[in-house]
Protein backbone atom coordinates (compact mmCIF):
# COMPACT_ATOMS: atom_id res chain seq x y z
CA UNK A 1 0.00 0.00 0.00
CA UNK A 2 1.64 3.05 -1.00
CA UNK A 3 0.22 6.51 -1.00
CA UNK A 4 0.41 8.41 -4.29
CA UNK A 5 0.54 12.23 -2.26
CA UNK A 6 1.37 13.65 0.66
CA UNK A 7 -2.36 14.32 1.60
CA UNK A 8 -3.60 10.49 0.71
CA UNK A 9 -0.91 9.07 3.12
CA UNK A 10 -2.37 12.08 5.96
CA UNK A 11 -5.90 10.99 4.89
CA UNK A 12 -4.76 7.16 5.76
CA UNK A 13 -3.35 8.26 8.77
CA UNK A 14 -6.13 10.21 9.95
CA UNK A 15 -8.56 7.48 9.81
CA UNK A 16 -6.07 5.10 11.45
CA UNK A 17 -5.28 3.07 8.20
CA UNK A 18 -1.50 3.46 8.14
CA UNK A 19 1.04 1.62 10.22
CA UNK A 20 2.82 4.20 11.35
CA UNK A 21 6.64 5.15 10.23
CA UNK A 22 6.93 7.47 7.40
CA UNK A 23 10.65 6.74 6.39
CA UNK A 24 11.60 5.69 2.94
CA UNK A 25 7.86 6.43 2.25
CA UNK A 26 7.04 9.57 -0.27
CA UNK A 27 10.39 10.31 -1.14
CA UNK A 28 11.19 13.80 -1.84
CA UNK A 29 8.42 15.30 0.55
CA UNK A 30 9.59 17.50 3.24
CA UNK A 31 9.24 15.40 6.33
CA UNK A 32 8.89 17.05 10.24
CA UNK A 33 9.19 16.21 13.60
CA UNK A 34 6.33 18.03 16.10
CA UNK A 35 6.78 19.36 19.39
CA UNK A 36 3.89 21.11 21.13
CA UNK A 37 3.99 23.26 24.27
CA UNK A 38 1.91 25.41 26.06
CA UNK A 39 2.46 29.53 25.29
CA UNK A 40 4.25 30.18 28.50
CA UNK A 41 6.94 27.77 27.22
CA UNK A 42 6.95 28.79 23.83
CA UNK A 43 9.52 31.41 23.90
CA UNK A 44 11.95 29.58 25.63
CA UNK A 45 12.04 26.34 23.06
CA UNK A 46 11.74 28.97 19.71
CA UNK A 47 15.12 30.58 21.33
CA UNK A 48 16.45 26.82 21.95
CA UNK A 49 15.51 26.00 18.63
CA UNK A 50 17.17 29.33 17.25
CA UNK A 51 20.50 28.65 18.91
CA UNK A 52 20.14 24.91 17.87
CA UNK A 53 19.58 25.31 14.10
CA UNK A 54 21.07 22.26 13.02
CA UNK A 55 19.06 19.89 15.74
CA UNK A 56 15.69 21.94 15.67
CA UNK A 57 15.54 23.37 12.01
CA UNK A 58 11.95 25.48 12.10
CA UNK A 59 9.69 25.17 9.93
CA UNK A 60 6.41 26.74 11.02
CA UNK A 61 4.78 27.57 14.46
CA UNK A 62 1.16 27.87 15.08
CA UNK A 63 -0.80 30.53 16.61
CA UNK A 64 -2.23 29.61 20.42
CA UNK A 65 -4.90 26.93 20.07
CA UNK A 66 -4.73 26.81 16.40
CA UNK A 67 -4.21 23.06 15.47
CA UNK A 68 -3.86 23.62 11.94
CA UNK A 69 -0.88 24.06 9.35
CA UNK A 70 -2.68 25.21 5.72
CA UNK A 71 -5.40 22.25 5.58
CA UNK A 72 -3.33 19.43 7.77
CA UNK A 73 -4.95 18.80 10.87
CA UNK A 74 -1.92 18.52 13.77
CA UNK A 75 -4.15 16.24 16.19
CA UNK A 76 -4.58 13.55 13.94
CA UNK A 77 -2.41 13.61 10.73
CA UNK A 78 0.39 11.83 12.33
CA UNK A 79 0.29 8.00 13.03
CA UNK A 80 1.12 8.39 16.82
CA UNK A 81 2.09 10.63 19.64
CA UNK A 82 3.50 11.04 23.00
CA UNK A 83 2.52 12.75 25.84
CA UNK A 84 4.08 14.48 29.08
CA UNK A 85 2.51 15.87 31.71
CA UNK A 86 4.72 17.65 34.63
CA UNK A 87 7.51 16.00 32.53
CA UNK A 88 6.15 12.27 33.22
CA UNK A 89 5.47 10.57 29.75
CA UNK A 90 1.70 9.41 30.43
CA UNK A 91 0.70 8.04 27.09
CA UNK A 92 1.60 7.16 23.24
CA UNK A 93 -1.75 7.86 21.39
CA UNK A 94 -2.60 7.69 17.95
CA UNK A 95 -4.31 11.04 17.71
CA UNK A 96 -4.50 14.22 19.91
CA UNK A 97 -7.86 15.08 18.90
CA UNK A 98 -8.98 15.58 22.31
CA UNK A 99 -6.48 17.23 23.83
CA UNK A 100 -5.44 20.65 22.53
CA UNK A 101 -5.92 22.84 25.06
CA UNK A 102 -6.70 27.10 23.94
CA UNK A 103 -2.65 27.76 24.51
CA UNK A 104 -0.98 24.97 22.83
CA UNK A 105 1.77 26.09 20.45
CA UNK A 106 2.71 23.30 18.08
CA UNK A 107 6.89 23.12 16.41
CA UNK A 108 6.79 21.66 12.68
CA UNK A 109 11.14 21.10 12.76
CA UNK A 110 12.70 19.48 10.14
CA UNK A 111 13.69 15.95 9.95
CA UNK A 112 16.80 13.91 8.29
CA UNK A 113 14.19 11.33 6.17
CA UNK A 114 13.82 14.41 4.14
CA UNK A 115 17.37 14.17 2.61
CA UNK A 116 17.36 10.39 2.18
CA UNK A 117 16.00 10.61 -1.47
CA UNK A 118 18.62 13.15 -2.56
CA UNK A 119 21.27 10.85 -0.96
CA UNK A 120 20.01 8.25 -2.85
CA UNK A 121 20.40 9.74 -6.11
CA UNK A 122 23.96 10.86 -5.58
CA UNK A 123 24.60 7.08 -5.39
CA UNK A 124 24.94 6.79 -1.37
CA UNK A 125 22.40 3.98 -0.27
CA UNK A 126 20.34 4.79 2.84
CA UNK A 127 18.44 2.54 4.79
CA UNK A 128 14.68 2.71 4.03
CA UNK A 129 14.53 1.83 7.89
CA UNK A 130 14.86 4.60 10.45
CA UNK A 131 18.35 5.74 10.85
CA UNK A 132 20.37 4.18 14.41
CA UNK A 133 20.36 7.54 16.66
CA UNK A 134 22.47 7.88 19.48
CA UNK A 135 22.64 10.01 22.52
CA UNK A 136 26.04 12.53 22.51
CA UNK A 137 27.79 13.44 25.12
CA UNK A 138 27.60 16.92 23.28
CA UNK A 139 25.31 19.47 24.79
CA UNK A 140 22.85 21.75 23.19
CA UNK A 141 23.59 25.69 23.71
CA UNK A 142 20.89 26.29 26.62
CA UNK A 143 17.66 28.79 26.02
CA UNK A 144 15.72 29.64 29.02
CA UNK A 145 14.51 26.69 31.08
CA UNK A 146 16.02 24.29 28.28
CA UNK A 147 18.87 22.12 28.26
CA UNK A 148 19.92 18.73 27.12
CA UNK A 149 22.30 16.89 25.00
CA UNK A 150 22.81 16.13 21.42
CA UNK A 151 21.20 14.33 19.47
CA UNK A 152 22.16 12.32 16.15
CA UNK A 153 21.48 10.06 13.29
CA UNK A 154 24.16 8.10 11.48
CA UNK A 155 24.37 6.92 8.06
CA UNK A 156 27.58 4.37 6.85
CA UNK A 157 28.84 6.43 4.08
CA UNK A 158 31.67 4.99 1.91
CA UNK A 159 34.80 6.37 2.18
CA UNK A 160 34.80 7.92 -1.35
CA UNK A 161 31.34 9.25 -1.06
CA UNK A 162 32.04 11.42 1.86
CA UNK A 163 32.49 14.69 0.63
CA UNK A 164 29.18 13.63 -1.69
CA UNK A 165 27.19 13.23 1.40
CA UNK A 166 28.26 16.72 2.45
CA UNK A 167 27.48 18.50 -0.51
CA UNK A 168 24.10 17.40 -0.55
CA UNK A 169 22.82 17.81 2.91
CA UNK A 170 24.22 21.02 3.30
CA UNK A 171 21.41 22.23 0.55
CA UNK A 172 18.82 21.04 2.90
CA UNK A 173 18.79 22.94 6.36
CA UNK A 174 15.21 21.71 6.67
CA UNK A 175 16.94 17.88 6.76
CA UNK A 176 19.54 18.91 9.57
CA UNK A 177 21.67 20.05 7.00
CA UNK A 178 25.27 19.23 6.98
CA UNK A 179 26.94 16.67 9.30
CA UNK A 180 27.94 17.73 12.50
CA UNK A 181 31.12 14.94 13.03
CA UNK A 182 31.94 12.47 10.31
CA UNK A 183 34.26 9.31 11.66
CA UNK A 184 35.10 8.48 15.52
CA UNK A 185 32.36 7.84 16.91
CA UNK A 186 34.33 7.75 20.69
CA UNK A 187 34.25 11.83 20.24
CA UNK A 188 30.63 11.78 20.70
CA UNK A 189 30.80 9.94 23.68
CA UNK A 190 29.24 6.95 21.48
CA UNK A 191 30.82 3.69 22.94
CA UNK A 192 29.57 1.40 20.32
CA UNK A 193 27.79 1.86 17.78
CA UNK A 194 26.09 -1.48 17.69
CA UNK A 195 23.65 -0.77 20.66
CA UNK A 196 22.03 3.04 19.28
CA UNK A 197 19.69 4.48 21.76
CA UNK A 198 16.62 4.33 19.03
CA UNK A 199 16.75 2.78 15.95
CA UNK A 200 18.64 -0.10 14.60
CA UNK A 201 22.42 0.04 13.08
CA UNK A 202 22.19 -0.37 9.73
CA UNK A 203 24.43 -2.97 7.61
CA UNK A 204 28.08 -1.21 7.99
CA UNK A 205 29.97 -2.19 4.56
CA UNK A 206 34.10 -2.75 4.89
CA UNK A 207 35.49 0.76 5.26
CA UNK A 208 32.74 2.69 5.67
CA UNK A 209 32.63 5.81 7.65
CA UNK A 210 30.12 6.58 10.42
CA UNK A 211 28.78 10.01 9.31
CA UNK A 212 26.40 11.56 12.52
CA UNK A 213 23.88 14.47 11.46
CA UNK A 214 22.01 16.50 14.11
CA UNK A 215 18.36 14.46 14.89
CA UNK A 216 15.24 15.87 15.77
CA UNK A 217 15.07 13.50 18.34
CA UNK A 218 16.63 16.43 20.40
CA UNK A 219 13.39 18.09 21.58
CA UNK A 220 11.82 15.07 22.76
CA UNK A 221 14.98 14.60 25.90
CA UNK A 222 14.79 18.44 26.30
CA UNK A 223 11.20 19.44 26.78
CA UNK A 224 10.03 16.85 29.55
CA UNK A 225 13.07 18.73 31.51
CA UNK A 226 10.33 21.70 31.29
CA UNK A 227 8.27 20.36 33.55
CA UNK A 228 5.03 21.99 32.14
CA UNK A 229 1.54 20.89 32.28
CA UNK A 230 1.94 19.24 29.03
CA UNK A 231 4.29 18.61 26.25
CA UNK A 232 3.25 16.75 23.02
CA UNK A 233 5.57 15.30 20.25
CA UNK A 234 5.55 13.29 17.56
CA UNK A 235 6.60 9.51 18.27
CA UNK A 236 9.86 8.33 16.82
CA UNK A 237 9.90 7.90 12.96
CA UNK A 238 6.18 8.81 12.86
CA UNK A 239 6.66 12.20 11.27
CA UNK A 240 4.13 14.63 9.46
CA UNK A 241 4.96 14.54 6.00
CA UNK A 242 3.85 17.90 4.50
CA UNK A 243 3.07 18.85 0.81
CA UNK A 244 6.25 20.64 -0.10
CA UNK A 245 8.97 19.06 -1.90
CA UNK A 246 12.35 19.38 -0.01
CA UNK A 247 13.38 21.47 -3.07
CA UNK A 248 10.31 23.90 -2.65
CA UNK A 249 12.41 24.64 0.87
CA UNK B 1 42.19 56.23 11.68
CA UNK B 2 42.09 52.54 11.25
CA UNK B 3 41.12 50.23 13.89
CA UNK B 4 43.21 47.04 13.96
CA UNK B 5 40.19 44.80 15.39
CA UNK B 6 36.97 45.38 16.64
CA UNK B 7 37.44 45.23 20.39
CA UNK B 8 39.80 48.72 19.15
CA UNK B 9 37.15 49.80 17.15
CA UNK B 10 34.52 49.24 19.94
CA UNK B 11 36.78 50.58 22.52
CA UNK B 12 36.88 54.00 20.98
CA UNK B 13 33.27 53.86 19.72
CA UNK B 14 32.36 53.37 23.88
CA UNK B 15 34.85 56.86 24.46
CA UNK B 16 33.43 58.48 21.85
CA UNK B 17 36.09 58.80 19.33
CA UNK B 18 34.37 56.98 16.06
CA UNK B 19 32.30 58.93 14.27
CA UNK B 20 29.73 56.22 13.32
CA UNK B 21 29.57 54.33 10.45
CA UNK B 22 30.75 50.95 10.05
CA UNK B 23 30.81 50.36 6.31
CA UNK B 24 33.65 49.42 4.75
CA UNK B 25 35.73 49.14 8.11
CA UNK B 26 37.32 45.90 9.52
CA UNK B 27 36.86 44.06 6.70
CA UNK B 28 35.66 40.18 7.09
CA UNK B 29 34.46 40.88 10.50
CA UNK B 30 30.89 40.22 11.32
CA UNK B 31 28.56 43.41 11.53
CA UNK B 32 25.28 43.30 13.47
CA UNK B 33 22.27 45.09 13.80
CA UNK B 34 20.78 45.67 17.13
CA UNK B 35 16.92 45.67 18.20
CA UNK B 36 15.66 45.82 21.81
CA UNK B 37 12.41 44.84 22.99
CA UNK B 38 11.00 44.51 26.70
CA UNK B 39 10.61 41.00 27.73
CA UNK B 40 6.90 40.89 27.04
CA UNK B 41 7.57 41.14 23.24
CA UNK B 42 10.09 39.00 22.88
CA UNK B 43 8.31 36.09 21.61
CA UNK B 44 6.69 37.90 18.92
CA UNK B 45 9.94 39.32 17.50
CA UNK B 46 11.97 35.88 17.56
CA UNK B 47 9.05 34.31 15.99
CA UNK B 48 9.13 37.48 13.18
CA UNK B 49 12.83 36.75 12.95
CA UNK B 50 12.09 33.16 12.80
CA UNK B 51 9.62 33.64 9.50
CA UNK B 52 11.61 36.42 8.34
CA UNK B 53 15.43 34.48 8.24
CA UNK B 54 16.48 36.54 4.96
CA UNK B 55 15.61 39.85 6.80
CA UNK B 56 16.33 39.05 10.07
CA UNK B 57 19.20 36.62 10.56
CA UNK B 58 19.45 36.13 14.67
CA UNK B 59 22.90 35.97 15.47
CA UNK B 60 22.78 35.89 19.60
CA UNK B 61 19.76 36.72 21.65
CA UNK B 62 20.41 37.96 25.62
CA UNK B 63 18.96 36.83 28.57
CA UNK B 64 16.78 40.07 29.88
CA UNK B 65 18.47 43.05 31.72
CA UNK B 66 21.51 41.86 30.03
CA UNK B 67 23.83 44.46 28.07
CA UNK B 68 26.79 41.88 27.48
CA UNK B 69 27.15 39.96 24.53
CA UNK B 70 30.69 38.20 25.62
CA UNK B 71 33.01 40.81 26.82
CA UNK B 72 30.78 43.51 24.33
CA UNK B 73 28.53 46.08 26.14
CA UNK B 74 25.60 46.70 24.11
CA UNK B 75 24.78 50.03 25.66
CA UNK B 76 27.90 52.12 24.27
CA UNK B 77 29.78 50.16 22.00
CA UNK B 78 27.56 50.96 18.63
CA UNK B 79 28.31 54.31 17.76
CA UNK B 80 24.24 55.73 18.01
CA UNK B 81 21.31 54.21 18.63
CA UNK B 82 17.36 54.94 17.94
CA UNK B 83 14.47 55.13 20.63
CA UNK B 84 11.11 54.36 20.48
CA UNK B 85 8.61 55.08 23.39
CA UNK B 86 4.64 53.97 22.82
CA UNK B 87 5.77 53.54 18.59
CA UNK B 88 7.15 57.17 18.59
CA UNK B 89 10.91 57.90 17.65
CA UNK B 90 12.02 60.09 20.73
CA UNK B 91 16.09 60.30 20.32
CA UNK B 92 18.96 59.45 18.68
CA UNK B 93 21.30 59.29 21.15
CA UNK B 94 25.26 57.92 21.16
CA UNK B 95 24.70 55.47 24.48
CA UNK B 96 22.28 53.62 26.00
CA UNK B 97 24.23 53.71 29.63
CA UNK B 98 21.72 55.83 31.62
CA UNK B 99 18.33 53.33 30.15
CA UNK B 100 18.41 49.26 30.01
CA UNK B 101 15.73 48.14 31.60
CA UNK B 102 15.62 44.95 33.64
CA UNK B 103 13.31 43.28 31.49
CA UNK B 104 15.35 44.49 28.10
CA UNK B 105 16.21 41.76 25.44
CA UNK B 106 18.59 42.21 22.87
CA UNK B 107 18.45 40.81 19.50
CA UNK B 108 21.88 40.94 17.12
CA UNK B 109 21.08 40.18 13.61
CA UNK B 110 23.19 39.73 10.87
CA UNK B 111 23.94 42.19 8.47
CA UNK B 112 24.74 42.90 4.53
CA UNK B 113 28.21 44.42 4.74
CA UNK B 114 29.60 41.12 6.48
CA UNK B 115 29.66 39.84 2.96
CA UNK B 116 31.24 43.51 0.97
CA UNK B 117 34.82 42.05 1.62
CA UNK B 118 33.79 38.57 0.21
CA UNK B 119 32.11 40.08 -2.97
CA UNK B 120 35.41 42.62 -3.59
CA UNK B 121 37.48 39.37 -3.12
CA UNK B 122 34.97 37.76 -6.05
CA UNK B 123 35.99 40.48 -8.60
CA UNK B 124 32.80 42.63 -7.80
CA UNK B 125 33.50 46.49 -6.85
CA UNK B 126 31.40 47.64 -3.83
CA UNK B 127 31.19 50.89 -2.66
CA UNK B 128 32.51 51.43 0.81
CA UNK B 129 29.85 53.60 1.76
CA UNK B 130 26.37 52.30 2.72
CA UNK B 131 24.00 50.66 -0.23
CA UNK B 132 21.13 52.16 -1.33
CA UNK B 133 17.99 50.92 1.11
CA UNK B 134 14.60 50.89 -0.58
CA UNK B 135 10.99 49.69 1.20
CA UNK B 136 9.08 47.38 -0.93
CA UNK B 137 5.95 46.58 -1.62
CA UNK B 138 6.30 43.16 -0.45
CA UNK B 139 5.40 42.27 2.79
CA UNK B 140 7.30 40.22 5.53
CA UNK B 141 5.41 37.22 7.28
CA UNK B 142 3.79 38.64 10.01
CA UNK B 143 4.08 37.34 13.91
CA UNK B 144 1.43 37.67 16.37
CA UNK B 145 1.86 42.20 16.69
CA UNK B 146 4.62 42.37 14.27
CA UNK B 147 4.23 42.80 10.37
CA UNK B 148 5.40 45.25 7.87
CA UNK B 149 7.07 45.24 4.38
CA UNK B 150 10.50 43.65 3.39
CA UNK B 151 13.42 46.10 3.21
CA UNK B 152 15.97 45.35 0.79
CA UNK B 153 19.44 47.16 -0.21
CA UNK B 154 20.77 47.27 -3.76
CA UNK B 155 24.05 47.10 -5.28
CA UNK B 156 24.75 46.92 -9.15
CA UNK B 157 26.41 44.11 -10.47
CA UNK B 158 28.12 43.49 -13.64
CA UNK B 159 25.66 40.95 -16.19
CA UNK B 160 28.48 38.79 -15.88
CA UNK B 161 29.14 38.70 -12.67
CA UNK B 162 25.36 38.52 -10.76
CA UNK B 163 25.46 34.80 -11.23
CA UNK B 164 29.22 35.07 -8.78
CA UNK B 165 26.98 37.31 -6.82
CA UNK B 166 24.62 34.60 -5.72
CA UNK B 167 26.97 32.07 -5.24
CA UNK B 168 29.45 34.32 -2.83
CA UNK B 169 26.52 35.99 -0.57
CA UNK B 170 24.13 32.61 -0.90
CA UNK B 171 27.51 31.02 1.80
CA UNK B 172 26.84 34.05 4.18
CA UNK B 173 23.07 33.87 5.81
CA UNK B 174 23.94 35.94 8.52
CA UNK B 175 24.96 38.45 6.07
CA UNK B 176 21.34 38.02 4.53
CA UNK B 177 22.14 35.16 2.35
CA UNK B 178 21.53 35.45 -1.76
CA UNK B 179 19.93 37.71 -2.81
CA UNK B 180 16.16 38.14 -2.72
CA UNK B 181 15.36 39.54 -6.24
CA UNK B 182 17.69 40.45 -9.52
CA UNK B 183 16.83 42.93 -12.24
CA UNK B 184 13.51 44.71 -12.80
CA UNK B 185 13.09 47.38 -9.61
CA UNK B 186 9.69 47.48 -10.43
CA UNK B 187 8.85 44.00 -9.29
CA UNK B 188 9.38 44.96 -5.93
CA UNK B 189 7.66 48.68 -6.04
CA UNK B 190 10.29 50.50 -6.34
CA UNK B 191 9.63 53.45 -8.71
CA UNK B 192 12.76 55.67 -9.27
CA UNK B 193 16.52 53.59 -8.12
CA UNK B 194 17.98 57.18 -7.99
CA UNK B 195 15.21 57.91 -4.69
CA UNK B 196 16.03 55.72 -2.38
CA UNK B 197 14.59 55.47 0.92
CA UNK B 198 18.14 55.65 3.07
CA UNK B 199 21.57 56.00 1.83
CA UNK B 200 22.70 56.70 -1.70
CA UNK B 201 22.24 55.49 -4.92
CA UNK B 202 25.93 54.59 -6.37
CA UNK B 203 26.89 54.98 -9.95
CA UNK B 204 25.11 52.54 -12.16
CA UNK B 205 28.14 51.33 -14.37
CA UNK B 206 25.91 50.69 -18.37
CA UNK B 207 24.66 47.19 -18.46
CA UNK B 208 25.21 46.95 -14.26
CA UNK B 209 21.77 44.62 -12.94
CA UNK B 210 20.27 45.98 -9.77
CA UNK B 211 20.59 43.28 -7.38
CA UNK B 212 18.73 43.13 -4.24
CA UNK B 213 19.25 41.77 -0.45
CA UNK B 214 16.61 41.55 2.61
CA UNK B 215 18.19 44.34 5.03
CA UNK B 216 18.43 44.75 8.20
CA UNK B 217 16.41 47.86 7.99
CA UNK B 218 12.98 45.94 8.07
CA UNK B 219 12.78 45.61 11.88
CA UNK B 220 13.13 49.33 12.55
CA UNK B 221 9.91 49.92 10.25
CA UNK B 222 8.09 46.95 11.96
CA UNK B 223 9.24 47.43 15.67
CA UNK B 224 7.72 50.70 16.17
CA UNK B 225 3.98 49.05 15.38
CA UNK B 226 4.28 47.10 18.58
CA UNK B 227 3.91 50.77 20.62
CA UNK B 228 5.72 49.21 23.29
CA UNK B 229 7.18 51.06 26.41
CA UNK B 230 10.61 50.97 24.73
CA UNK B 231 12.08 49.82 21.28
CA UNK B 232 15.73 50.67 21.14
CA UNK B 233 18.00 50.12 17.82
CA UNK B 234 21.12 51.09 16.18
CA UNK B 235 20.70 53.61 14.27
CA UNK B 236 20.96 53.19 10.31
CA UNK B 237 24.79 51.96 9.42
CA UNK B 238 26.30 52.43 12.68
CA UNK B 239 26.62 48.67 13.37
CA UNK B 240 28.24 46.16 15.85
CA UNK B 241 31.32 44.67 14.46
CA UNK B 242 31.58 41.47 16.39
CA UNK B 243 35.22 39.36 16.90
CA UNK B 244 34.21 37.03 14.68
CA UNK B 245 35.32 36.77 10.96
CA UNK B 246 32.83 36.00 8.83
CA UNK B 247 33.68 33.00 7.46
CA UNK B 248 33.74 31.37 11.58
CA UNK B 249 29.51 32.49 11.64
Amino acid sequence: MNPTSPAQLRQWIAQGQWPGPTSGVLDDYQQANLAVVPADYAYDFLLFCTRNPKSCPVIAVTEPGNPFVGGIDLRCMLARYRVWEYGELVEEPCDLLQRWPGDAVAFLLGCSHTFDAPLRRAGIPVAATAPAVYVTDRLCEPAGRLSGPLVVSMRPVAAAKVARAVEVTARYPTGHGAPVHIGDPAQLGIADLAKPDFGVLPPMAPGAVPVFWACGVTPQLVLPKLKAPYVFTHYAGHMLVMDERVDEM
